[in-house]
This record gives structure tokens, sequence and C-alpha cells, in this order.
């Protein structure tokens, strides 16, 4: 993408409502990466964050996280632009931007947050996906299919195992089921980020990587960072009862995974590699 | 807190049922800093990362995170515990955890999450609150008070404000609006703390700030982040769909905000500040 990235993406999908599917089109929130640059009048450059956001008030973005992180108020602001520096590509040219201090670049930790190893391979989504191909392989089509019956029963059988955390309503749950839809450990987190790094992170010290024949069915909404840790584990599979982003959608098509969302009552859709449900089958 | 944190934390809150409100006990997840921390046989430390997490299942996410990362492998973990550091306060210990390396340190760059510029603080819940008391001052009582009316009409109100984007059903949504109800903004963004951002980002950039007579309604659910750039902003007054987390209750009560959450229909709950509310007007 050389232009300016819209604050959503128009996908394909395979919309299933019983055991029927149909080709439709969806629109989806767009994720990007964006990384905010501090500059003085000396000269001196600093990335301090690197966030996944969706498009658009880009430099309100940058003001607000400075301001609410403590770093520079409003009144230290002399201008803020998308970045021209020469180390940008024009494809990352709308994923940068540059804060123009009044007073000298604070000297502080680095701060990055949700896009973190990533934020090394240029700042654009699409960069980062070519960058996980040097440490993650496709997943092979075939090895793990499911009914839309089995798909359908993941919602309930998450909330049952949500358990004593259910009841304060403010967790996010991710669960680890087999092909066949049986519960295989289900854990929960004030972040959803959190709930999948515990799910795989007992998966890898009780020695069940890769998680081949495996489905990820999670609470909320799948984004570039889930799609990454599910894949990280080997995952075929990954199901949410909300919406996908632009990004985790792109993940899973460029990496041959099964991503299923807004999966509710008996009707889902499926954004990626709906070959690995049975369609047709009660 | 010295002892080991659990998963919920139980505490005071103001039900309120239309006008009327009674008080009652509620279990919320709990949210405290996790801060991992690698060591390799040559006796090398590194803080890799800094996240709120729910307690629980500690090792799991350390584990997770790491592998999810692309930084250790399951089999380069020699051990993992929490941290008995001398520098790691006994306040502390149960929020830090030391993975023991079979090879060396990797050398990345800084990777923190979430809970950014207070990771200096020490790393426990009350550390990072009182650091807050560096930059922001508690807000005045009696600036600006609600009737309980006007709070349920917000959430329909930032639904008609979210337009465009709300079709997407992927998005956060943060909405700025006057004691009367009246909305001032909306902003959205697949992250939610960046909808907060691009809110309290505009009404820097547009002189707006503080905002002490505004009211911040968010769709989701309120973390100690929400709450740190809502008091930065000078936000009285802070509503949410869903729950908040035990870290997201402890600011707003030590530095005099209204939080309210599960605002749905003609009902909430007043977790803090609830003099600001006006009960039993009609």
């Amino acid at each position: 993408m050389t232009g300016r990235p819209g604050p959503t993406t128009r996908v394909r999908v395979r919309r299933l409502v019983g055991p029927i599917g149909d080709d439709r089109r969806d629109d989806l929130a767009t994720e990007e990466p964006l990384e905010i640059r501090l500059t003085s009048l000396d000269g001196t450059r600093r990335t301090v964050a690197i966030t996944m956001r969706t498009p658009g008030h880009d430099f309100e973005l940058a003001a607000g996280f400075l301001h609410g992180e403590g770093l520079v108020a409003p009144d230290g602001i002399a201008a803020i632009g998308y970045c021209t520096d020469e180390d940008v590509p024009p494809e990352a040219r709308y994923n940068t931007v540059t804060v123009r201090l009044r007073g000298p670049v604070p000297d502080l930790p680095a701060l990055d947050r949700h896009f973190v190893t990533s934020s090394a391979c240029g700042v654009c989504g699409s960069a980062g996906l070519d960058a996980l191909h040097d440490r993650c392989r496709p997943l092979p089509r075939g090895s793990v299919t499911l009914t839309p019956e089995i798909l359908y029963g993941l919602p309930d059988r998450l909330r049952e195992a949500q358990g004593v955390f259910g009841k304060t309503g403010g967790l996010h749950a991710a669960g680890l089921f087999t092909a066949e839809g049986e519960p295989v450990a289900v854990r929960e987190d004030v972040g959803r980020h959190n709930a999948v790094d515990k799910l795989i992170g007992w998966s890898a010290l009780t020695g069940r990587l890769p998680l081949d024949r495996h489905v990820l069915m999670v609470s909320g909404r799948t984004s570039y960072e889930i799609m990454q840790k599910a894949l990280a584990a080997g995952i075929p599979v990954v199901c949410a009862v909300s919406a996908p982003s632009s990004l985790a959608v792109d993940l899973a098509r460029e990496f041959g995974m099964t991503l299923v969302g807004f999966l509710r009552g008996e009707r889902c859709n499926v954004y990626s590699g709906h070959e690995r449900i049975r369609e047709g089958v009660e």
C-alpha cells in the first residue's frame, strides 16, 4: 500500500448460516502500525512509541499519547506532520508521525506498545508480515477440518469453562479446543493478549507445542498480535465472538490460517481458510 | 499489599437502579503489573516486558509471551520463579517473574507493554499510583454533578455518534460529553487506549484542556491506563458499558474521580466518587 490507509477495509468473507455458506463482502476496521517520533530544534530525533491503530486522527493520537504519558505538554508542540525523513519508505509515510517540539526531546526509556518485536521491520502492516516469515512458516492446509456444528458449540463451551472468573464480567477469555470441539484449557485476563499468552505458555511448559491439531477461541476481537501468537504456536484455526481487524485477516491469509469471526448462535463469518470448514455437514 | 494478589478483588459499590442507589459489594478482576525478567548462567539480567495482567498463571504468561514474540523457545527455559532479587521490594515479589535461560539473554530493544512510563516506579499497582502523584493532582470534588438520567442517556448517544465506523463492529469508541450529556467529540480505534488518546489529543490541540467539566464515556472496560489518561486530562467522571479493573477503581478513589461501570439501560454501578451523581432526581 502506497496511498493513505482508510479507517475501514473491504474484504471477501464466507458467511455461514447453519451448515450452508455463501460469499459476501464485509467492512473491517483497518489496523496498521503508527510510529510516533519526536524531533527538537537541535535535530535530535527519537521514536517514543509504535502502536497498532486504526488510521485517522493520527496527529491527535500522537498528541494525546504524549500528554497522557506525561511526556510532552500541548504547548510544548510546535508542529505535527506525517514523516518525510529519508529513512521512511513511501508505503510507511502515513504510518509515521513526527512531533516537532519547542524544547528538547525528553530522555526516557524506549516505549513500545503492542507491535513489539516487529517494530524493527518497517512500519507498515505488510512489512510486518514479511518479517514474520523469518521465524514462522505457513501452516499446512488439511491437517484439521471442522464441521459448522462444532464451531457453533465453541462459545458456550468457552463460557462454561470460564468458571469463577466469569462473575466479574471484566475478563477476556481464551480457550484451546480439539478439532472435535473438546475443551483442553482456558485462561482469563484483563488483557486479551495475556489470556492467549497464558494459554500458549501452558502448552509450551507442558510440552504440547506445536498446537497443530487445535482450535483457539477468544471471547473478544482478533488483532494482528493475537494472530501472531497463534501462528507462532502453530494453531491452524482461530475463532472469535467479535470482529477481526484488517491486519488479522491479512496475516491469516498470508500464513494459511483459518480465521472465524462473529461466531454467535448458528452463524459466523469465515475470513480466511474456509477449506478447513466442512460445509453442508449437519 | 505484601501477600500474593488474587484473581478477583472485592470492592464496595453504589448500585443505581433508576434514580435510587444502594450499597453493595462487587467482585472485580484484579489488575496488577507483571515484570518479566530474563537471567542467563553468566549472571546477565534483563527486563523484557512489563504488562498489566490479572494475577494467576504468571509463569505461563511469561513463557507464552517469550514464545509468541519469538524471543525464547520453550526448551531454552531452565526454570521460572517469582523474583527474589534484592532490588525487588516484598510488595512487588509476586509481580516480578524471573525466567532462567539455558543460553544467553537475547539482545533486543527494550519491550514495554501497557504500563509504559510508570514502569520505572516499582512494579506494584500502589507504587504506580504513588508515582502518579508526581505529575497529577487529585481532582476537585463538586466541580461537576450529573443526574442518573443524564448518565443513562450516554451509551445511546455514544452509539449514535459512532457513525460510519460502527458498521464494522470491530472498533472501540470513546466519547467526550458535557455534564448535561451533550456530545462534544467521539473517536474510534481498534485499540481502546488509542480512542482515548485521539479524544484527548483533539482536546489538547484545540486548547480545551483541562477537561474539568466533562464526562468521558468508553464502549468497553476501564483499566488503569484509561483512568491515567483521563486523570492527566483533568476529566472528573469516567463511564463505561462494561466492568472496571481493580486498579482502575483504586486510581479513581485515590484521585477523587467518579468511575461508573456496567452502564446499561437505567442501571449502573458507581465505584468511586458517587457524590457527583445527584441521586433521587428524576
